[in-house]
């Protein structure tokens, strides 16, 4: 049983929008155990689409259409199908009503174009779509199914969870399931962690592991095939026992877990407050940890002190400290750590300074360089850092590597 | 003249990744006046990379692939092309000096499978590749162009601007071109903007605009294909001057241009200073303007209050206050403000506090209310703005509102 994405519309073969939808569809179509073999982009071109259609149809058992549903002409995707299947287009009242509605609740008018949105295949099933306007179709024709979904993401992502797949799982049975799990590393570079788990880096199919290095974290991803979830479990579970082993505390979390997340759930569980100085982080590090839903309950305050008045006023840095050493230094990240963590009384106070550049780096203290400091009751750790990479770049590698401080620490 | 785009691995099939480089290649050949009319995405699979190969080359006067270029067995692009053009694989010792110098570099040991990727096709020419190990190729054959590259978007995008786009250009001579030009907007709705260029909208080839709701922005896109770059800039100009008329200050930047960066750029040319009381936004406004280049200018601190002692203590809200209204309300962000104003010492402070979600609202102040005061020596303004959406979504449309507020009064 295989499937084919075709995803429609010249915006794409223009390279004017990414297309996410052909990963996400051909995700859930793994998770659900059904192959996919060829993803297809074609423009607003009715013959084109139709050789499309045609081709797909003869190589795979599901064809998958994303796009080409909207109101104007340019939008062929039912007609083309229509014509290929051999069925009329009729108009579907219950449709038209809900496009009526999409634009009164968007406070729009109804633009009479949109009446085309209404027309479906005549006696096939049809998709609501809760967030936009074009409803989505399931035609059957000849041992084969073609599933027609609107384009934009935030509309075909429930359709296809919701409607799509558990018609897919009832319809194909699927024999197969694929499962994968990411095991996620910070403070380790991708040759330290190749070094430890090369062997598992070459294991061969049914279960592999891949290497993926991203900006400050090395991702591990074990990706295998069973007969049953079951059976997928042990296998990616038996691998991850012997990752864990090799890597310990140097891996922070699995799939979608975050380290601002990691970090968040270690200072609730130790029930211990937080704040940051930040230079040259500009307040990401704050960012990125107050996305964490809860972080009042742990994040107390940050100062982001871009000049040398405020590291004195606020943070109360001596200038003579400042004038000797410089702003980007051992000395000052310490003193910003410690004056910091008086003010804002917490348990840990982190501060981070350094020069993101492009501009303002010197023989001495290049753009990329960095030091972070961390102090509680009982610790006073200074780590100095000499990352590569763009202005954003810097700053994250910075952010990075004062939360994988912290969470080291505490 | 067309070209196709090839992309080849299973980890595209199975959506491990979303395809960039599709997006990437489409946007650089439409620029360069080239069509696309397919793009296609196969596993690495013999049978069917050379089935693509071959539909490709019927269709397409130039093949452009992507992936399938590493070192294990999996990777068969050379191969499968060599053998459909009937050249032999060589080592070519220049590429494989290169692929040893790549793993010297990075500290890794020189895997031996890595030989492989120094094989091209005998008498062919090849691209070096700065970043990865994988050189690129430019096979000519029976009037038809196959062009084989990386596939990490980073190895990939630097070949094809510097090597491949000059190639294609001179063997072209391309006879269209084809431009767009985004004009951003913030501060307006979607359906306010539709409401003042719906004309536009409507708009036929070969100049078109589409509208893009993004959150806290619009985006307004004009494209055009004509017979040069000056016929393209002309129709451009001729719409955007409509669009300019009509929006006026709502507009905040073209194609690049990012809110914060036209912000920056006023806060620049008017030598005024400014300084963040974030509570929210948790250091997000901070974290975008400090993203600016050279932003260390004007941008002096922030404080990321986020509990009531830190307002007290560090911005001196008053206890009486924050007790009366709650820390969410239009009286605090303006004494937020003030507060700021006074221990920053700048032109302008901007204090932002609000209820994140996707917890702590209450029906008088549920998530998603945000209040946001900007005080000057001249100005005192508070906004109060209702947003929807998850956590991230709240904060990021709470620092766009700000920034806007902070570009139209300055």
């Amino acid at each position: 049983m295989n499937a084919e994405i075709v995803c429609i519309g010249t915006e794409l073969l223009l390279g004017h929008i990414v297309n996410t939808n052909t990963a996400f569809l051909a995700q859930k179509l793994a998770e659900a155990g059904i192959d996919v073999y060829h993803h297809i982009a074609v423009g607003d071109n009715r013959a084109r689409l139709t050789a499309a259609f045609r081709q797909a149809l003869s190589r795979a058992d599901v064809v998958i259409t994303s796009g080409g549903l909207g109101p104007t002409v340019d939008d062929i995707t039912m007609e083309t199908l229509a014509s290929l299947i051999g069925r009329k287009l009729v108009l579907n009242k219950t449709i038209l009503k809900d496009v009526k509605e999409y634009f009164r609740s968007k406070k729009l008018r109804f633009p009479e174009e949109s009446i085309r949105q209404a027309y479906i295949p005549e006696g096939i099933k049809w998709i609501r779509n809760n967030v936009g306007t074009a409803p989505g179709i399931i035609a059957e024709y000849k041992e084969k199914v073609v599933i027609c979904l609107p384009g934009p993401p935030r509309e075909i992502e429930p359709m296809f969870v919701k409607d799509i797949i558990p018609y897919l799982k009832r319809r194909l049975d699927a024999d197969w399931v694929i499962k994968s799990r990411t095991i996620k590393i910070a403070g380790s570079a991708e040759s330290q962690v190749d070094g430890k788990v090369r062997d598992l880096l070459n294991l061969k199919p049914p279960t592999t592991v891949g290497i993926y290095a991203k900006l400050g974290q090395v991702d591990l991803k074990i990706m295998t095939k069973a007969r049953s979830e079951r059976e997928a479990d042990i296998s990616i579970a038996r691998i991850e026992r012997k990752i864990r082993t090799r890597l310990k505390d140097n891996i922070f979390g699995c799939d979608d877990e975050t380290l601002e997340g990691a970090v968040g759930k270690i200072l609730t569980a130790k029930k211990k407050t937080i704040a940051f100085a930040e230079s040259c982080t500009g307040g990401l590090v704050s960012n990125r940890l107050t996305n964490v839903s809860g972080s009042s309950r742990y994040f107390k305050m940050a100062v982001v002190a871009y000049s040398n008045t405020i590291k004195e006023n606020v943070l109360g840095i001596s200038w003579e400290l400042l004038t000797k050493y410089g702003a980007v230094s051992r000395q000052v990240a310490l003193e910003m750590a410690k004056g910091l963590k008086f003010l804002a009384c917490v348990d840990i106070a982190v501060a981070i300074t350094g020069i993101a550049g492009p501009t303002g780096g010197t023989k001495q203290k290049p753009v990329g360089l960095v030091y972070i400091a961390l102090v509680t009751d009982r610790k006073r750790i200074v780590r100095e850092c000499r990352f590569k990479g763009s202005r954003e770049e810097v700053k994250f590698q910075a952010s990075q590597t004062a939360l994988d401080l912290i969470r080291r620490n505490i």
